[in-house]
């Protein structure tokens, strides 16, 4: 437990700037994920790869800079699935986990409002984009299996690449995957009240967070075995947080 | 003040060489975006996203590039929003940060000059390219909003990562605010100069040059007290300038 | 040989946990191979070239993302060529390269039903895409010679780059060779049970898979000349595995 | 001059070594640029900004892959304008400087034969593309001056970083410049020879080459001036081939 460790207690900011940083962080990705889709559904005359590689583009750059940009405050979760898998592995209490997947969740439908906005679509609209049947869950399974597999195997040996393993897994998931890969329950339930390129039907939302968060289970179990010595803390993931009160802070 | 640090004092280069670094960046990064849009204009057959995706790529690409070249020198701001924000925070002078603004002013133009030319297009000409309303102006507050995030954040943690965050951010922004994310009041006013794919109406201007001020201001604030111990020069973000006269100088 | 290195012989996780790692990273590696030539065939209207372009960045962002994900626990091969070039050099014991080239191929075909699966293909099929004739084995033949170049340069002085310079190979390398660069005999293998934009027809596979063994035989020979003192393990080359168990195992 | 440096003088590698390593790596761009060429011509179905983007990605991934992979013999400079800007500022012994730039031109020709002979097209045939003006030459003289001032300023701070830093440069300069940026007088003879996508008029190679060499002189002179401390050796730029004797030579 953390508590335990009071130079770890010491260097991580407090709970308020840490959800405001998730707050802040999720909001930009999803008005990432959401506007870049409509920019590119717009824009590409018809043609659904050109409008998906915008999407895919767009959503892997804004990955990196928001999770370098965050994950110094917060861990940049960004995504309840992480949350929880962090939790799970004793690196964050329960208490503010649900704290973090709270501020996630609203920050996402934030997002998805600033998205619309910024084009000129209704704020908030159901999505009628139907998402369904098995291969679907299981690109979800899949997608989310190989998100936590990446943090949890990068947290150990190369916590600094952690930005650019994620970005390009994300990348790589929205078109190996048949869903697109969303890969992320607060990106789910945010891109159901968008009835632009990223949406996905509200029916359709539950059975894409219970893949997820199976899948984000199997990974976080699987990596127990293959790396024994897991980091206890996800949150440290990204950027270390200790980082913060050492005078020499500055990482090569 | 920096001027009470003899260290810093030694380590950062006359003003003249920042100056001539910030004018030859800037105007290379306007050479990119205006070339890259007529060239990618011209070749895309009425495809506009396949015309942005390459714009976005090139001028992703010219970030990375010049940052990491003229960083060393003068910081590579390359944008008066983020010398004004250093110079808020402390870590320019006053008297240097108008210097700096005016380089960046003057390259700019420069750099639209020589991306027309190379493309046979007149030198300057007005743009009749509308990009107005609510959602343009806020699309452009998140732009320099997450602009200078990326940078307040980076740099204090991982300054060697900044050239890459700062093009992701762009890269990402490119898609997903409706004006193509200018960000950059330099840019902004010698983009009105130029009459092909990357203009902007002159009358346009102020309000996208006010709203990224807005969203500079808005982030620095944030990061005030998301990061308290906030590093007083944004001159060293991007590479540390205190490197130059170390005999170690290099960093890994 | 290694085990006469008792760190190393140590710091090595145990072979059924390197064959695991090796199944599921080739597996998820095949399942972005299949699953992103089918999402960009089905998208891209026809335009070959976008879909490949699909299929290229999803292909080179999951290489980056497994490698680093899967080095730490095997070396993250996921390539027979790798394995052999590797015990040849003396860096796997034999018995332990047949096991890990045969964790591949079981894993390259699950990988392949994987992504069938989610775009509800049939799981096998053969495939009916003939890929003949001298220039594409010639290609092959290049893809692998720079392949095994890129790693056996690059683990001796940059190993933390491999998983960068892998992919960028292997995504220029789709573009500029005529048989769009297998450059490994497991993907060969299963792709020969794809019916769909990956595939090739399996009589033209065997062609395929000793045009590979040539390049990565006359790479190893080049290197072993060009840089003498190369390291004896290609296991150790994508994440060093003696981090592992060295307290200050966390690389800049 | 090095020969004063006894250390440096035994980490460079032999002559030969670094010949063959700068004949090879010449080799595999041109086949790279040439092979991409022809490849994204036949499947963009005439949508020319595409074809473009996937010689442009190519390209640069090439450059990534094959610096991080020649860099440590020979420095990877593959052109004739880095290598006599190396030796201009004495990092070279003109003697060897004059090897270098016969093993590029070589290279070169070998690369554009082997990428036409993947791809089925004649192995040397004169270009009838025409890319003539004075557009097109101030174009060569910007994107060689950039690429030079990449190098110049990366190599005295952060060394590591060069070869991504000039592959941004060329990918942005693929779309900015109006000659698609040759920016290396060894591959634009070559080009010459390949009636291809990438082929140049040999009648134009001349100017493309003067402007080169004028871009890369000016390059030179600015960074003696803006970064006084020049290091010495371009050919350390790279990889610092120092490391190669040190025991601990692995670089973070």
């Amino acid at each position: 437990m953390r508590e335990a460790n009071p130079r770890a207690a010491v260097a991580r900011p407090d709970l308020p700037r840490r959800l405001v940083a998730e707050l802040v962080g999720t909001a930009l990705l999803l008005a990432a994920v959401v506007g870049s889709g409509i920019m590119g559904d717009r824009l590409a005359g018809g043609n659904v790869a050109v409008a998906l590689l915008a999407n895919t583009i767009a959503t892997g750059a804004a990955l990196v800079a928001l999770i370098l940009t965050f994950g110094p405050v917060s861990g940049a979760h960004l995504n309840p699935a992480v949350t929880l898998a962090d939790a799970w592995e004793g690196g964050l209490p329960w208490r503010e986990a649900g704290a973090y997947a709270l501020a996630q969740v609203t920050g996402a439908f934030l997002g998805v409002g600033l998205g619309d906005f910024m084009f000129g679509e209704p704020l908030f609209q159901a999505s009628r984009t139907a998402r369904e049947g098995l291969p679907l869950l299981v690109s979800e399974f899949v997608a989310t299996f190989g998100l936590l597999a990446v943090i949890w195997a990068c947290a150990r040996r190369r916590a600094d690449v952690v930005p650019f393993a994620v970005a390009a897994w994300i990348v790589a998931a929205y078109w190996f995957t048949a869903s697109t890969s969303f890969a992320n329950p607060a990106v789910t339930l945010a891109r159901a009240a968008t009835d632009t390129f990223a949406g996905i039907r509200p029916a359709d939302a539950p059975g894409f967070v219970a893949a997820q968060l199976l899948g984000a289970a199997a990974a976080t179990a699987l990596f127990s075995w293959l790396i024994p010595a897991l980091p206890a803390r996800a949150a440290d993931v990204v950027v270390p947080q200790d980082a913060a009160v050492t005078t020499e802070g500055r990482r090569a």
